[in-house]
């Protein structure tokens, strides 16, 4: 199984309106109501790929009880390690011409006792797994070795490692040696300071990434890896709500890496079914017709 | 005790950000969370007011939890009607210019099974009260003369009504002859197509209402009895959250009808008590050095 890692864990509700009027009060049409966190995006696309996998982190009070009754619902089996702070809820506004705009929330204390019992939870989980998955933001407080800390420990079992963190997070992560790091280009730009993808990626291979993957929205993605470049794009750009395009990129390259396959046939993966995030609703779904036409056309070049 | 009905129970949350940037996500600093409906807000008023007040209406599922434990930590007193649909929550983003943009959503289905339970519980509740106040909007679906039926179970018993509703709940509503309909211009434009004040109250009473209290934001407050007039605003603007404010003024309408004082007093009690709501960050509250400072000089003209 593939586990994924989610310390910030949420319940992601989407708001469907007509148009965003600042000063007003809105009557929401529909509403979106679900289990979230990156990595709990990344477990549903696998989930939904037919893979199996396991949703690990930390939940707490009513906000993490209606995560995991949504996980239940969705038949994602979980894991997670219980704690007394109120896990934190996201808002996304999505309007009828497609437009979204977010609220995220900071997320509870976590405690050092309830950090050793993850850590427990954690350990005995990694040796069931053949990869780890570790991605989205942290707790308000949580020191930013965390991810660094949970690399080491997978990689005592071998276990290979995919992170999606930014900031100081990232950093420390990259540190650790993950075999690949999928971020976004401003979260590379936040940690390099590089502009240019190419800089940036070689500068976070430098700290000691394995292979870097920056998403860069309807451009496609960019691959760094030892000697090599590879870059992938859909033919066309996608209307639709953006969140969760990334995470299904994750689970397409985690999925590759579970496999064996050669890195232009991942990114050519990731790139299809991150245009198939995109044309679903809620992030965690993927338009099945999108990813399957688009999966062998996605048009990538390599180049070094 | 005063009692306050909130057939479509929430739990308000308030995201206080810098500025709001369509298109992107933004990190909430500040996040205010809390049972809320209109007949809690007033609840809550009446509460810091130093009156019993005991809160009924409908919760469900974990949100309807959340909101029940809230209220038990706030000291309110609850005997809400448990359903099986999840309540609703509202979102509120308040900018630091104080711009307070609102989302609402819809509530949940109610079953005729759960309006009898409730209407049990509204009886025996009914007979103990002094009076009762009636706010807010109708979970989807709900017919529109359930307030009507709740005013006549009400007056079978003597027990006089404040009801606050738009639409279809308020016109049918203001039929069974509330002792005080307290509404906001657009609400009472909605129901009587009157832009005039004066003439729309005076179409609301002519359907049955008693005194009909309209409130227009900054400009304060009118009241239009039988062959009577009374105006009443603050004598300055204030900047802060209006969420909230018409329940601050419902608070002290019903206050002023339990301690039967003269109409000039409640009114001006009312324009105080909503500006000391618009100074306190979340519905419900009031900031009580405002109120004192204003109670006595909220500037109250009358005219027939």
């Amino acid at each position: 199984m593939i586990l994924t890692v989610t310390l910030n864990l949420a319940v992601d509700v989407t708001y469907f309106v007509e148009r965003y009027e600042r000063g007003e009060t809105m009557t929401v049409g529909d509403v979106g109501r679900r289990a979230g966190g990156k990595g709990v995006n990344v477990a549903r696309v696998l989930h939904g790929l037919g893979r199996e996998v396991v949703v690990t982190g930390l939940a707490g009070g009513a906000t993490g009880r209606a995560a995991r009754a949504e996980l239940a619902h969705a038949g994602l089996r979980e894991e997670l390690v219980e704690i007394e702070g109120e896990s934190r809820s996201t808002v996304m506004v999505v309007e009828a011409d497609g437009q979204a705009t977010g609220f995220s929330e900071p997320g509870p204390p976590v405690g050092a006792e309830e950090w050793r019992a993850f850590r427990e939870r954690f350990e005995r989980l990694i040796a069931q797994a053949r990869a780890v998955v570790l991605a989205g933001s942290l707790p308000r407080g949580m020191r930013g070795d965390v991810y660094a800390e949970l690399i080491r420990a997978a990689k005592d079992e071998q276990v290979p490692v995919l992170l999606d963190a930014s900031g100081d997070a990232l950093e420390q992560g990259a540190r650790a040696c993950p075999e690949i790091v999928k971020i976004n280009q401003a979260e590379l730009r936040g940690v390099t300071g590089a502009e240019d993808v190419l800089r940036g990626a070689r500068a976070l291979r430098a700290l000691g990434a394995g292979t870097v993957v920056v998403s860069q929205g309807a451009n496609g993605l960019s691959a760094v890896g030892a000697d090599w470049v590879l870059r992938a794009a859909p033919p066309e750009a996608f209307r639709g709500n953006p969140t969760g395009a990334g995470d299904a990129a994750s689970a397409a390259l985690i999925v590759g890496l579970c496999d064996a396959s050669v890195w232009s046939e991942r990114l050519a993966d990731a790139a299809a079914l991150s245009a198939a995030a995109v044309r679903a609703p809620l992030a965690g779904s993927f338009d099945a017709s999108t990813y399957e036409r688009l999966r062998e056309g996605a048009g990538v070049s390599s180049r070094q």
